[in-house]
């Protein structure tokens, strides 16, 4: 069985085990053989795959009442995995979401790292600081880059560890934000199990 | 007695009580007569007013032992105003700092709600969304405004609330966030306050 999941930059794909990334404009369809299952949050990419019969589709597959019809289909995948906990998806947003018995219950989105770095750089050269992960975030920060540090990760580590746990950590940033979380589940191929759920669940076109 | 606030963009002249805002280019300090006690964040524009002898920079009155030295003196001038509490000044940035008996415990930075917004909106279109104020903080999202909006607003607001009180809220987006806090001290003057007590204190060259 061949995954894929389609973002608006890259195409991951996952087979036998074995994750490749490919830029989306190098990326051709025809050229994997059998039958492939796939989320796109990319529309135009989406598109072109109808043309490929062994390309199916698993936004198909979701059972759309439990989430929100705007929800980001590898975010919907990501919770898919898991029956009770915190889905933490890591990457150029930090996509935080509770499900509980198998329901989503809700989320929200916070900036990724990176996208809260550039942010910061842009409101003041004084800030275009890198983020401090030895930072203690117990405590009040005495200089800048402790200041900003503290700023972004204090809040968010915060808030989701009230949510309770298990927590679930995925995406690029993942071992980073780990450090924060040292009870958290690690699985960089959170998706992908998700996607093997759908699957199961066998409403695929 | 005229006080200055000069920022980066913006020179804001308080003096008998009223305030009058001019961007950094327009205005000439030439015209005004009287003695004035400024702070500034614009180091090109600090150097200028080593020219005009009624201009008194109120950085020289600080007592930075107390402080940090990369510490913008804005933020400095609003912790002086306040002996015991948490000063939020949410502007372009939201710094936000704990006094203890006057002296300053440490803080931390946020990016401020144009800033966030900003940042959202470049990550993707779909996270292009205005804030919904209205949003229950204690609640997850269902929907991406929701999202976006509790994503950055409740781990900031909390975090806030934990550090104690009383909250003093002061800076441009003061009132908007002062609807997560009830309990808060609005202060627009916060700033001038500061420097009212730095000049008071007497160390003014």
């Amino acid at each position: 069985m061949i995954l894929c999941d389609i973002g608006n930059t890259t195409v991951d794909l996952y087979r036998n085990g074995q994750r490749a990334k490919t830029a989306v404009e190098e990326f051709d369809p025809a050229s994997v053989s059998g039958e492939v299952y796939f989320i796109s949050v990319n529309g135009a990419f989406s598109e072109r795959l109808k043309a490929h019969p062994n390309w199916h589709d698993l936004s198909h597959a979701v059972a759309w009442g439990n989430y929100y019809p705007t929800m980001g289909i590898d975010r919907i995948a990501a919770c898919e995995a898991i029956e009770e906990g915190i889905v933490v998806d890591a990457g150029s947003a930090i996509t935080v979401d509770v499900m509980q018995n198998g329901l989503h219950q809700g989320g929200f989105i916070s900036l990724g790292l990176r996208a809260a770095q550039e942010a910061y750089a842009r409101l003041s050269p004084a800030l275009a600081v890198s983020w401090n992960f030895e930072v203690d975030l117990a405590k009040m920060a005495k200089n800048t880059q402790d200041a900003v540090s503290i700023g972004f990760l204090a809040p968010l580590v915060g808030q989701i560890k009230r949510l309770g746990g298990p927590v679930y950590l995925t995406g690029g940033d993942a071992r980073t934000l780990s450090r924060f979380f040292p009870d958290a589940v690690v699985d960089e191929e959170l998706i992908f199990k998700g996607m093997k759920k759908l699957i199961e669940k066998g409403r695929v076109c």
